[in-house]
């Protein structure tokens, strides 16, 4: 196939790398799922670590970075999750941390960054203007900036979940993967074209932050104005060509889904499977709820991608 | 020391014959509960695999047993947990699965047995009811009983948690094990007297069924007439002389806990780690909750050991 930009040796290395705590995460079929989604349902569960999220995977390659390169600081714009990543990363090679987050992210989130030590500077506007104003700290200040997805450790240190589906044995087919700013999707994307081509790969993205699967679908960037979707962890407007380009080249399809069916994926997984998540950790289960018939009969993975999620609004959607 | 009927090599051994699935679980410090327990916690999380629950790695162990001595089916007593492992390690080796429960189990853990191919046989009563059906059953068809706690694979599978929590290096000085027949406690016990013998054992049993608890403390069985806890899962009244003397030998400490500490710790692991877990898997938090004194600046491991909850049950309690 065409080269994305990621590299599957050095995405075997980045296991030794990475701290174990992150790895091999549970991968398991949950039956009790399989009657309502019509298909076979695998779960690989990335929130039974420090951070509940995938997330530390990539920060700890990012960290272990800069601390090769004599730094000491870093910078990153995060919905939440790779903030507390790299926060919790950072804090055990001494690094400090500096996080751009929107200022109505999730309280939770927001408060596990600070706990963990960053330090946090508050945006209005959404996901966008943090990254922006994120790029002018890391200027000002000379440290080094982190953005999610260009940064390919982000990608790499997510495409070591793709090793482990590749490792497996559990048969699946289908694996359905959260769609934000791209490093999950073309991580586990690039591992599985390389290593199990026959399986698809299938990202899956609200309807109500759009961007990078309508660039997907025209094969060029497209913005979008606004967006509004409880998935905060996959909310952004301005798709990077280098991941859209990466997406194209990994990606057997790119589908939208309705909020309403992200709840009622939130709610499957608790009633079905125990899981409290976030709502883009419900993204692949909303995709088949979506379109059965597209499933039917097959072996789907789902990457429950995070579980930091304010419980109240938690209540509020799957209670 | 004086021996408990466990062997530490043929806990090591298991680890080939036991599912990876239910082995290498995750293992890790949970921030967010420490300002609240007063202590360094992490968290041991048995129930990212298809039961749900840590008896997989147990009912892995007696299956292959039935089937090495060419039987082709067992029965056993089950507070709902067992019977699902043994259901599920049973089908997949071809052996019919009869389990003995309570009427008045949560109905989620009897459709579940029944889901993954058990006969189910409901007594009124309590756990002890269902033990007496089972021996009857057992010796009327000829049949493979497996008793819970009794049956040393039982307890060796379990046991294999502690060579994980033996192995790990994250520092801790105490383990909470929520005991009921005392597979967990006398298989992890065993484990750590023998490869961390600095590590404090402290079993934990709630107020409304404390026989086994008793027991330990004077040195003797004793029997209770009743119970009355919402930890379903460790409800037992007639404790076993065998698994007394092994709790003996490798138990430090076995504490009660009132059931509104049960209740606190499940809301506790909902709002700080994430997790519904069934009120058994918090009788280790509670413990905490009754005595911060004794626990400050520890660092507790919590055996969260089941998360096979009746979900309308659980929001009364936690939501």
């Amino acid at each position: 196939m065409q080269k994305t930009r990621l590299d599957t040796a050095r995405i075997r290395a980045a296991r030794r790398v990475i701290d174990p705590l992150f790895l091999n995460t549970p991968l398991y079929r949950c039956e009790p799922l399989e009657p309502v989604m019509d298909c076979k349902v695998s779960i690989k569960l990335e929130t039974a670590n420090p951070v509940r999220s995938f997330k530390g995977r990539g920060a700890e390659l990012v960290t272990e970075e800069v601390v090769a390169n004599g730094g000491s600081a870093l910078v990153c714009a995060s919905a939440g999750n790779l903030g507390q990543a790299l926060a919790w990363s950072g804090r055990r090679r001494g690094l400090d941390v500096k996080v751009v987050a929107r200022r109505q992210a999730p309280p939770v989130k927001l408060e596990r960054m600070r706990a963990l030590g960053a330090t946090l500077e508050l945006v209005d506007g959404d996901f966008e203007q943090a990254r922006e104003r994120a790029v002018v700290l890391a200027q000002r200040d000379g440290v080094r900036l982190v953005e999610d997805s260009l940064d390919l450790s982000t990608c790499e240190g997510a495409a070591t979940i793709g090793l482990e589906l590749a490792e497996s044995t559990s048969g699946f087919d289908t694996v359905l993967i959260a769609l934000g700013g791209g490093a999950l999707a073309t991580g586990i994307g690039h591992v599985l074209r390389t290593l199990a081509p026959g399986v698809e790969v299938v990202c899956v993205q609200p309807k109500g932050a759009p961007a990078l699967t309508l660039s997907w679908r025209r094969r060029q960037v497209v913005n979008t104005e606004t967006m509004e979707t409880i998935a905060d962890g996959v909310a952004g407007r301005f798709p990077i060509p280098e991941v859209l380009q990466d997406l194209l080249l990994v990606a057997d399809d790119a589908v939208l889904v309705e909020e309403e069916s992200i709840v009622a994926g939130m709610r499957l997984l608790l009633e079905h499977a125990g899981l409290v998540v976030e709502p883009s950790a419900a993204l692949g289960l909303a995709a088949v709820l979506e379109d059965r018939e597209r499933f039917a009969g097959r072996h789907v993975v789902t990457i429950v991608c995070g579980s930091n999620v304010e419980l109240e609004a938690y209540r509020g959607w799957a209670w």
